[in-house]
């Protein structure tokens, strides 16, 4: 199968469980449950959730199983792009090409929308058959969006101007904003599987690789940050760098790892 | 043991659990642990996790065992009270006799504050020794702190001025603002504590009951919602009421059930 039709095919996946865990928008109150929509099932590349059920996937583990997991991952990722955009925090007023959650339905609810669909993120991490597994769930992907993963990075993110960055301050950043919860999806998925630790442990170090790569590419295409500090010829180089070193990570799982190597070399190739 | 000493030993207890289960405020970044221990440790009753360790303690289970859940819950009020407190909400400027946590740390930190303190939480629910009940836990207060419950209220009591406030409405609100985080404490206790499901039932009934005569009695302190639209005395008689009939759900419990019957007692006590 190419990658293309794999991204397409696990998309749909995602975007009807995504609707099927979801409240309906005639539930009571049906206002929050409009802006969680609203929010969650716009345009989306869903990467979050794929790389988990590929990662997943590609450990023997069932889809059935990460689906959920999978589901509540791209909540958390919802609710921290609706309270990033909020008028206290960067102030967006669009979002995909559409009004930002609280533009559309006001800032109380969009607060509120965010805090839900966190909710509702975490309680799906309690879905997976296995207790064990739920918990482990839960472990990682409450670190990899707390104050030491996602939120960390945003605080940051919004505490330090882009001219007073320097490097640690940076890597901090990077490896926080995004690639804290891009590194957990991947760790989720093997955990789901019931990998053993040094496989987890090299599904996690492939996930950081490929989300440091996600936000250094999107340095080099916005000339931000990474771009701004490094020039864009090195930038370039350590986004190819930690590809090869992602791939290297994950070379153990051999045919079985193909899709991931396949996303990590996509992320990159956006630099063309 | 008088209830009051018992309320005391127990707030020390939680006090010092959540003291440790915080970030320290040297932890990077300090700026958003200094606001998520100076919203959770400031003044506080802890009214919610003494009443999920005396749940437990009451079906037979090991204080240890429901301490860092205790700690959990009180931290999704705290964030409940930081975002409730914002300016695009109930815009209090005040809580507790002290700025509050925007007017202390600024909107961004004190909307990421509330998030990790969100998250924290969750996370606490993993940590009962027994991981099916990490997952029966954490589905309770999700569920508890989701839009069937406590944010439901607050998207109500939001949307719905209060003279517009119908019976329902107000039950509404009434069930879901404080009473589902309240039941889902209490129900939390009896879970870790292992209780067979009609115990927990029951259990859970009492919390419901006391919950609403928490949220009845403030109306009726500050003259708001319910004393308005039934008058003081009929409010009144509705509390104690639903004190004696949260007091008969636990009557199984025989003496174990004292200390719940007494917080109960203390909780319409506040209107004399």
């Amino acid at each position: 199968m190419k990658i293309e039709d794999y991204l397409k095919e696990k998309k749909q996946l995602v975007d009807q469980a995504l609707d099927q865990y979801l409240p309906g928008e005639d539930q009571y109150p049906q206002s929050i449950h409009r802006a969680m929509r609203y929010s969650v099932l716009g345009d989306g590349k869903r990467i979050r959730p794929i790389l988990a059920l590929a990662s997943c996937e590609a450990c023997g583990g069932k889809l059935e199983e990460i689906l959920p997991v999978a589901c509540g991952i791209e909540m958390i990722h919802a609710y921290s792009l609706i309270h990033d955009d909020l008028p206290a925090l960067d102030n967006d007023d669009f979002r995909r090409d559409r009004p930002s959650c609280h533009k559309q339905f006001g800032e109380a609810t969009a607060i509120l929308a965010g805090d839900a669909l966190l909710t509702l993120g975490m309680r799906l991490f309690g879905k997976p058959s296995d207790s064990e597994v739920c918990r482990a769930v839960l472990e990682v992907m409450a670190h990899g969006a707390g104050t030491d993963g996602m939120i960390g990075g945003q605080v940051i993110d919004l505490e330090v101007k882009p001219a007073d960055r320097d490097q640690p301050t940076l890597e901090y950043i990077h490896t926080r904003k995004t690639g804290a919860l891009i590194a957990a999806s991947v760790k989720a998925g093997a955990v789901v599987a019931g990998a053993d630790d040094g496989s987890v442990e090299k599904l996690t170090r492939f996930g950081e690789c490929i989300g440091l790569v996600f936000q250094i590419v999107d340095d080099i295409l916005d000339n931000e940050d990474y771009a701004v500090l490094f020039g864009p010829a090195k930038a370039r180089q350590e986004a190819r760098h930690l590809t090869d070193k992602a791939k290297e990570q994950i070379a153990f799982l051999g045919e079985r790892g193909e899709v991931l190597t396949e996303i990590a070399d996509m992320l990159v190739s956006r630099l063309k």
